[in-house]
């Protein structure tokens, strides 16, 4: 109890970073979830709208860059409280990130309108977005109830993302292979993908964060993260060049 | 000079963390330029050791993540030096993920020796990742000399690079519908110029803290970033689907 401080309105500054950061958690979840689904819908109107809220999302980085500035240089905080200011300035750029990324297919999806659809793959990207999504709602739960246990869960979930991403990867080569029309369309499909399981390695990242704050240690284990893509593609049909 | 500070342990504390991350950048230029050699050379052991020396960048960021902290706790740095404290930790982000780029080049540049090669192409990737090493020694350079004219300078090279890897990106999807064969070297090679601009991107964002440092205010125009692989292919031969 030694670092507990009696500063209310110190309180209130820490709860009020805490806030935006929840609430921009939320912009960027949704996100992830419209770009998917107006991929998969081929909806215009729902891609323009992703890319339209991205501007909020940056906004408030900026707010809570500023904020936790300001905490800092006024409330020279240390220990616990410390470590939570650091932290939401840290989870506030995963969260930009991602919401790059759903900008980002939202725009591919916009150009995949104009080309004939690749079948079944943007209900496959929509299942791998949605199990991105939840594990961000379950890191941002984590967060508000302090829970470490559920941050490891987690973090441990997005092997399956990675997984769903590498068979997703094999499908587009093997479309690619079998029909050269369907390269272009691949390319932007995969990369779809790509940015969707790069989503995840965020994800993980914050939920990292999270065990920090709660635990004042990171997570052991060297997080998964990056490039993944499978790097043995050679007994694929074709790939001996 | 009301927030000028007179404890000179204080002073070599700032000194200590600024000195860790002008060493990090050193290798993650190595880094840079190693891991497009070993593509060009098809030199393997290269490769290996570009992949094995990430694990002294992963260090450094670790060790700069813990000091920033320790600065702050003891220290309350408050106006220009609590800039200076912040700014070296996102840029120690940003440099661990270019190392991670690197790191993932250098994979792949190991699973392309299994393959015959594609003309010209590793060339062209080392050109582009001997562009942003240049941009990062600059980047770096500007944030020694407190230089936000040059750190603006590294901000407009980015197209440069863009420009690059969008030429790129177009002869991959031209080789790869001339011969079907082609096409996992081709995604491969796509991954790495992919990262190459990547890494471009996190030298900006690297550069905008240089000038935030400088002149307390982020650049005005929003940085250029992310996935802007080029989106109107649909000219291309065979797109058409």
């Amino acid at each position: 109890m030694q670092d507990k401080h009696i500063v209310s309105s110190y309180d209130r500054d820490l709860d009020a970073v805490q806030a935006l950061i929840v609430k921009m958690g939320g912009l960027v979840e949704t996100a992830i979830m419209d770009c998917a689904k107006a991929l998969e819908l081929r909806d215009e109107q729902m891609a323009e709208q992703v890319r339209a809220n991205d501007k909020a999302i940056d906004a408030l980085m900026e707010q809570i860059n500023e904020e936790t500035a300001r905490v800092i240089a006024l409330r020279s905080p240390t220990a616990r409280d410390l470590r939570i200011v650091l932290s939401v300035m840290k989870m506030s750029q995963n969260l930009e990130r991602i919401g790059d990324y759903a900008k980002n297919i939202a725009k591919r999806a916009g150009v995949l309108l104009q080309m004939a659809p690749i079948e079944g793959s943007s209900g496959a990207v929509r299942r791998m977005a949605r199990a991105v999504e939840l594990m961000l709602k379950d890191a941002l739960d984590a967060y508000i109830q302090r829970d470490a246990e559920l941050a490891q869960d987690v973090i441990n979930r997005d092997r399956d993302v990675d997984q769903m991403y590498n068979a997703l990867f094999r499908e587009f080569l093997t479309f690619m292979m079998e029909d050269p029309r369907n390269i272009t369309a691949c390319m932007h499909l995969h990369f779809i993908a790509k940015n969707v399981e790069r989503m995840g390695d965020h994800v993980t990242a914050l939920a990292e964060q999270v065990i920090y704050v709660v635990t004042g240690e990171m997570p052991d284990e060297k997080r998964p993260k990056g490039d993944r893509t499978p790097y043995e593609t050679h007994n694929l049909p074709g790939s001996e060049g």
